[in-house]
């Protein structure tokens, strides 16, 4: 998770959301990303999409087996769609998003029977610190009075 | 309806899953995907992500507001996800997939009010040739034996 948050504080620096996340197996990281929405002007740069990406390269195939994914924040619809197709084993998660997350928040895709993929969920791994850099973010986004998306805020559980 | 049919066939002729989208904005085409996941090795390289990467790249932003996607089947909860992040007006769908499709089928994520974006669905647009041509793929596929990741195959409804 230390290395996901790594990957957070490069969006942090970028002025992105702070979400970070990295692809491991057998105890090496084979993927990581950091959230990019607004300065690749893509809607699917998250994190989550960026890391899976990179370790199917690595790894040359879609299929993430044996794979876990440590994120900062609870993944969305879109990736927690993208962990299913990948089947990867195990999420970590550092902090819920009560508003948009669906891995257990508004939706729980990733351990939907109906998917016939089932993966594990651990949460609250480095909460403090996963949390806490989201929410220095948009404190100060707020102090600078800058216009943001709110739909785009998470309503983090810490 | 028409153009994301011929993007499904682009990829019948690759091997892949027949399914195929367009975004349009104005009633012009600004992005254009079809399913690539084999080919490409990657797990998000799905008709609907590929075309609403294109449609933000024409539009030069992540938010394609008054577009609409025309898709040849139900998008999975990742496509679902991408669309509500894009904003999309309206999505246009060929046939549904009962076995995995999140825009009313396993789950409704583009019309979840927790997730504070609505998105219109017509459902039934030329059914009859979306779902022909999976279900002639899946056909030839059994016919030659191919071994196939029956989690992938849609249960579609006609």
């Amino acid at each position: 998770m230390i290395d996901a948050l790594a990957e957070a504080g490069k969006a942090y620096a970028c002025g992105e959301i702070p979400i970070g996340a990295v692809v491991e197996k057998d105890g090496i990281i084979i993927g990581r990303g950091h959230n990019l929405t607004e300065t690749l002007k893509d809607p699917t740069a998250h994190a989550e999409l960026i890391a899976i990406r990179e370790a199917a390269k690595t790894l040359g195939g879609w299929r993430l087996l044996d794979c876990n994914l440590y994120v900062t924040c609870e993944p969305c619809a879109m990736c927690a769609g993208a962990i299913v197709w990948s089947r990867m084993s195990k999420i970590f998660i550092g902090t819920m998003d009560p508003k948009g997350g669906a891995c257990g928040s508004v939706f729980n895709i990733i351990q939907e029977e109906r998917l016939n993929h089932f993966v594990e969920i651990e949460v609250g791994l480095m909460e403090e610190e996963c949390s806490g850099i989201m929410k220095t973010f948009f404190k100060e986004l707020r102090l600078r009075g800058s216009k943001w998306d709110k739909q785009k805020e998470p309503g983090l559980t810490k």
